[in-house]
């Protein structure tokens, strides 16, 4: 029986026992069906990945007896994905798709011609948890409350540069002005800021262009809608500047979990 | 009032009328309740885009009288995306990103380990219709019927070269390997292909490493589910070896049709 990954809150060290969440003991009783002893892989961002076995506790709840780490932990780039709300199916997407490709922050944007402005982050989070479970990444990416484009852009930490995408036209290729990039700049901490379906206001992309560490990059010929923006520059990035540029390593099977190819 | 823009199979040229399907006629008089004299723009993956007024013909049927080019039609990349069938969610989702990045053909491949059998190459080709009326793009991809893995590598066109996405592990970064490629390699016709979730059989691995124009590569430490891995290739490539490394054209307005933002 293949083991189920899961995500948790609690610290993972070997002879530990971690509890899990009502909604885990659930799933794993009642959706999956796993007895007593059942193998577990665990991770919490911090610990690595650990094996651990099911212990079920009384009719409803359940802990994991951890025993050997399977995997380190690793240092993960530094990347927000800064981008305005859209329609649910969408922004689940982008929240699933951009905890694969390694965003360590999703910062949903309120814009002018935003057109969603209320977002479930508990939702968005719970996607990127199940993502992160589903993907054998090691980290689950913090979901932002919403916030302002402005206010965001007026507290902007120094030193963390921007990747602009441009959907007005006229942006350099993406792939030239990353190539570019000096040791410095590709050892910073970086965020990519996607604009709205309906495009940044004029008062905005000033604001965008001034700002001290911006690189607003062009995505090619087609418009792409928001959230295919979102992911092809996170690719891009990964691929040109993150940590696509080693190689692969060859994942053993043990690491495939059953919910990895879900 | 902005222009909705169709794809039309007709022949485009300044004082012909193209008649409408059955289905944009309804969905310009009852979805969108637009008048007779509307504006249009139209393409057909040939002509360029045309701005056109609609013609509504009694009580169903309508065509449109096509007055002048907005555009003048690109030539594009030749790039087949060749993926492994999955759930219908993510297949579409597949064939909708895949259009707004650029594919030229969507090939469905079975392999030993593909999960799904039935593809709905109709319900796929009018996905791609969708993306391409709303991204502003030229042309449509052609949605071919799915084939086995091991006779289209058998039928494989001379010179077209393929990148394929090596979920095992191993593989070298994509950047560096496309970065790589020489300007005969550039200027061929390439092929993505990307393995069903649950990974390729190692006689199909076998029978893809031995291909004479393949290149292998990795998309980074993190397991991506097909859908993602064929999204970021598909970025990636665009970015390094196709029409992403052009200055995007600065969009007119007028370009923006009423369904460009859906």
């Amino acid at each position: 029986m293949s083991a189920t990954r899961l995500f948790t809150e609690a610290d993972l060290s070997a002879g530990t026992e971690a509890e899990l969440t009502e909604a885990q003991a659930h799933y794993l009783r009642h959706v999956m069906r796993r007895p007593d002893g059942s193998p577990l892989l665990l991770f919490n961002g911090r610990d690595g990945e650990w094996a651990a076995e099911l212990a079920l506790r009384g009719k409803k709840a359940a802990a994991a007896r951890v025993s050997e780490r399977t995997r380190p932990q690793v240092v993960e780039p530094d990347l927000w994905l800064c981008f305005a709300p859209i329609k649910r199916a969408r922004i689940d997407y982008v929240a699933e798709k951009a905890t694969e490709l390694g965003v360590t922050v999703l910062q949903p944007v309120l814009t002018q011609h935003t057109a969603v402005e209320r977002v479930n982050v508990g939702r968005l989070r719970a996607n990127a948890v199940e993502a992160a479970e589903q993907t054998e990444r090691l980290s689950v990416p913090e979901v932002r409350t919403p916030v302002d484009l402005m206010r965001l852009l007026g507290e902007w930490p120094a030193g963390r540069r921007l990747l602009m995408c441009d959907e007005t036209g006229g942006g350099p290729p993406i792939a030239g002005a990353l190539a570019g990039l000096d040791d410095a700049a590709r050892a910073a901490p970086w965020a990519i800021v996607i604009g709205p379906e309906g495009g940044f206001a004029s008062a905005e992309l000033t604001a965008l262009r001034r700002m001290k560490d911006v690189t607003a990059v062009g995505l090619g010929p087609r418009i792409l809608r928001a959230d295919t923006a979102a992911l092809a520059a996170l690719a891009c990035w990964q691929a040109l500047v993150g940590d696509w540029r080693q190689p692969t390593p060859r994942l053993s099977s043990d690491y495939r979990s059953s919910r990895g190819a879900v």
